[in-house]
């Protein structure tokens, strides 16, 4: 990993913003030192969009179809109109045509209900450069406190819920980076949720143990959200012969695991290595369980 | 009202759109027709910032204190710089001082944690005409349908939950917005929150039922928004002579009340026609009460 790694000259790299039209037009490079977004769009005054962040290695995108498959199932959790898979997966080879090769990349995609004036969606891809403590924790992990997510979900799949859009990877997300920053001013990079003793996601990834060779992570659902960085690293282990399970977790579990992993699709993983007060010592196997998780992404 | 209500000479008026300086320094008019906020601002990013809807009427935002304070909270409550209200009581004169005296405007404050390449808070007012369908609700009245909220707030203002931010007002809205849209899809103009019987709130307002001379709402705290257009009622209706009271409510006790209302700053009042299946007559004294309501204000 460490030709990904940020070097003095890649911090240098330039943003690259590029306008998509919804209706399928083609993309516009839109300065990132200008501003893009009207102050009646839908994003800014209501949160009201979704997006997804994908990883971009060696000059392409990650698990390109999965996050194209939660894209559209978040779009239509929200009642807004179904991105074009192919299309975007083109406005995104074109907006990283010009980064360079051999420095990770971030990506993310909007697309919001748009503004209030033209009653049409806005949407948009950035590219910009990894986060240095991103990288610095795919090698040395992250500390990470438990805290109560402080709601249930109470509307089960089946019930007719349909404004309950917990599945949806929306841009009204200030609770979690509550969560975090509350977690940072504790001592802590990293916040897992739990309800009571059971496991639930981490403020932004997923949460895997590994132990003997068995993968395990929550059942995703409710207020689980699928990870396709997970559903990635599944896939791969398999093949390898690994044991992938979804199920209950509980934190005493974590705990005793060979080691514990947030996945997610920019960071990929980074090794829990505390929670709470516990300390978690690196396993014999760290370096094969990380190689495993990154080459899923591959 | 009548003087309030929109005229085709009122549809013209431009929004207006002015920049505020976070460290207190001169505001910026901004052309509304132009992109104002940048790719990397946490609103649009993560809905990370707080807001607040002011009415402007006759010339003047009411119910400023009430709103500067729950701005002033909400923001403490996300770890944003505290709004200065004397500034942004100025800032709100400057941008209301070309509207039409004649004609009642929707005001909006925004802060937000900013852009990610500064690190610095960014903040706006618009001002813009009320939606013709609001002005026909203050008269009209509104049908609303019921629905759970989809969960539960499992932690309590004692427990240590910093990161519960259910009693901010955040642009994290877009639940709201979804259940809105539904409801609207089901042939009903709003929404009212409930838990089991336990009426909560409305999607975008507080509940009030009217009682004889007594008015009730449900009991502000965990995941209800305390409503600053029904603080302001509450103390002009007492001061009429009105019982008024924070309590526990069921949704037959809305039923069986003699007028059942939706408070919200731009709205002001919308009675509550039908409930479901349940159509609501209006009372006796349904032109006193939306007076008081409206007088609440001015």
């Amino acid at each position: 990993m460490s030709s990904h790694a940020a070097t003095p000259a890649a911090s240098a790299v330039k943003p690259v913003v590029v306008v998509v039209d919804t209706f399928g037009g083609p993309i516009r490079h839109h300065n990132p030192e200008l501003p893009l977004i009207y102050w009646d769009d839908a994003a800014v005054t209501r949160g009201d969009g979704v997006f997804e962040t994908l990883l971009i290695r060696d000059g392409h995108a990650c698990n390109l179809e999965r996050h194209s498959k939660r894209f559209a199932a978040s779009a239509a959790l929200l009642g807004l109109p179904e991105p074009d898979a192919e299309y975007w997966r083109a406005a995104t080879a074109e907006a990283i045509q010009s980064w360079p090769k051999d420095v990770d990349a971030s990506c993310v995609w909007t697309l919001t209900r748009g503004r209030a004036a033209t009653n049409r969606p806005s949407a948009w891809i950035t590219v910009k450069q990894i986060p240095v403590e991103h990288l610095e924790q795919r090698h040395l992990g992250v500390s990470v406190m438990t805290a109560p997510r402080g709601f249930s979900v109470t509307t089960t799949p089946d019930e007719a819920a349909p404004w309950m859009i917990v599945g949806a990877k929306t841009l009204s997300y200030a609770a979690n980076m509550a969560a975090l920053r509350h977690a940072r001013s504790c001592g802590f990079d990293d916040v897992i949720y739990v309800d009571g003793d059971c496991v639930l996601e981490g403020a932004t990834s997923t949460v895997v143990a590994a132990q003997g060779t068995a993968l395990f992570t929550p059942t995703p659902g409710g207020d689980v959200l699928p990870g396709t960085t997970q559903a990635a690293l599944y896939q791969h282990a398999e093949w390898k012969g690994w044991d992938c399970q979804e199920t209950d977790l509980t934190v005493q579990q974590l705990i005793d695991a060979d080691s514990v992993w947030l996945v997610s699709s920019v960071r990929v993983a980074a090794r829990v290595t505390r929670i709470n007060d516990v300390h978690l010592p690196a396993p014999a196997n760290e370096d094969k369980v990380r190689r495993m998780m990154f080459a899923a992404l591959s």
